[in-house]
C-alpha cells in the first residue's frame, strides 16, 4: 500500500485533503479509485484512509484507522556531511532515509572539493528534500529527514546545545571512541560529522573537539564518505533497538 | 601509499615480482621509480617493500619491512545475495570490500528478475573479482573479497556445513531474531542471505529454515536490497569490535 506524507493542516479528521503532486501521483501514477486505500502520515501520526472523492484537483481521503507504528529509531540522529558532488549526496540522502536518520547537513569544510553556486541552492535543497519525502514514503518511515542548507564549521558548531552527543568520524580515533562508551539511556539526539573524500583538516579536527565534539570510530577499514553515514546508522540501530 | 595484492607465489622473499595490469599501474598510471615503496598483500601477510628494478614487463619489489596489520573482522562473513542487476551488484561488492565481507555469492532465487547470459558468465565474473581486488586495495583490506559463480536455492544450502552459522533476512523476523542471539566467541565463520528487490519467496524461506538458516531483523525499517548487505556488515562490526 502506497504511502503519503502531508502536512497536519491538511488532515481535518476524518478527512485528509491532498492536491499537488500526489494528487497526480494517486490519479495518474497510480491510477486510484474510490475506496482504494493508502497509508497516510503527518510526520507523528499514521492512518489508513480510503479515497473518498476525486475531483480535477483535489482527492479527498476518509481515515479509516489510526496506526500504532513505530519503525523510528529511539535515539534521534543527524548527520553532519562534508559537502560531496551531488549525485553522492542524493544517494546519501536516500539510504540515511532507509536506516533512520532525522536530518542532514551538508558542511562546507577545508577539503570539500565541491564548489556550490549559491543562486541555485534553495532549488536543489527542494529537490533534496523532495528526494528524502519520496524515500520515507517508501520505506515507511513515519517521519521525513530533513536537508538542511549548506553551512560552515563555525554555524556548526553554533548548533551545539541543540544536541546531547557530538561525534566527528576520525581516523585518529582510537577503537575506545566508539558509541557505546558515549551512549546510554538518556541520549535523545545526536550528531555525527564524516568528513568530505579528501577528510578533515587536523585544525577543522581540534577546534570541533574544543567545542566539545568527540572522536569516532567507525571499524578498523577505511569507509569512504558515502559509507561512512550508513555504517553510523546501522550500529546505532543495532545498538538500541536490540 | 598504493597496495597491490599478490599471489604467494610473486613472493621470494625479500623479492615480489609484479607483471601485467599491476605492472601497468606501478609504471604508468602512478609512475613510479627506484626506491618508491608500495604495500603488498597476498591475503595472508602485509609488507612494505619498494622499487627495486624496473624492465619492460616486470617490477622487481624488495621487501622492507613486515607489517603487523589487522583490519579484518574477527568473523568472517559471506553475502548471499538474490540476483541483483549488474550497477548494483558491482556498487555492493565495493562497499561491502570497504565494510570487511571476505565473500559475495549471487543466488538465483524465484523472485530474481535479472536474467543471466551463461555464455557472458565467466567474463563477468572477471570483472566483478577485479572490482573487488581495486576496492581491497584501496580500502586498505589484508585480504580480497571472492566473487563466486551464480548458484541457486538448493546448492546454496549445500554449503551450509562451511558455516557455523547462516542467516536469512527476513520481514518475518521478530526483533529477537537478530546476531546478538546466536553469535558468541565460538562464532568464526557466517552467512547472511539477503534478497533481491522482490524478497524471498515464502516457500524459499520455509525451504532455508527447515534447512537450519535462522532468520534475522535487520532493524525496523524496510531496506532495499542494495542497503541490507551494508546494515549486516555494519552491524557485525560493532558487535564483535567494539
Amino acid at each position: 500500500m502506497q504511502r503519503y506524507f502531508v502536512n497536519s493542516n491538511q488532515i481535518n479528521y476524518p478527512y485528509c485533503i491532498i492536491k499537488g503532486s500526489d494528487y497526480h501521483h494517486i490519479t495518474k501514477v497510480m491510477r486510484m479509485k474510490l475506496l482504494d486505500k493508502v497509508y497516510i502520515s503527518d510526520n507523528v501520526n499514521s492512518y489508513i484512509a480510503e479515497i473518498d472523492n476525486i475531483d480535477s484537483e483535489t482527492v479527498s481521503l476518509r481515515i479509516v484507522e489510526h496506526l500504532e507504528e513505530c519503525s523510528e529509531l529511539p535515539i534521534s540522529v543527524t548527520i553532519a556531511h562534508g559537502l560531496v558532488r551531488r549525485e553522492k549526496m542524493e544517494e546519501t540522502i536516500d539510504y540515511l532515509t532507509e536506516l533512520g536518520c532525522d536530518k542532514y547537513i551538508p558542511v562546507m569544510l577545508k577539503r570539500s572539493i565541491v564548489k556550490m553556486d549559491e543562486s541555485k541552492l534553495d532549488k536543489k535543497l527542494d529537490r533534496l528534500n523532495k528526494i528524502a519525502k519520496e524515500a520515507a514514503e517508501q520505506s515507511h518511515r513515519q517521519k521525513v529527514l530533513i536537508v538542511e542548507n549548506i553551512i560552515n564549521i563555525d554555524e556548526l558548531i553554533k548548533l551545539k546545545d541543540e544536541y546531547d552527543l557530538l561525534f566527528v568520524a576520525s581516523p585518529y580515533a582510537s577503537c575506545e571512541d566508539n558509541f557505546k562508551k558515549y551512549i546510554d539511556n538518556n541520549t535523545k539526539k545526536i550528531l555525527v560529522l564524516i568528513g568530505p573524500e579528501g577528510g578533515i583538516d587536523d585544525k577543522e579536527i581540534d577546534k570541533l573537539v574544543s567545542n566539545g565534539f568527540k572522536l569516532l570510530t567507525l571499524g578498523k577499514r577505511i569507509l569512504r564518505t558515502q559509507v561512512a553515514p550508513l555504517y553510523v546508522m546501522s550500529a546505532i540501530s543495532y545498538l538500541k533497538e536490540y
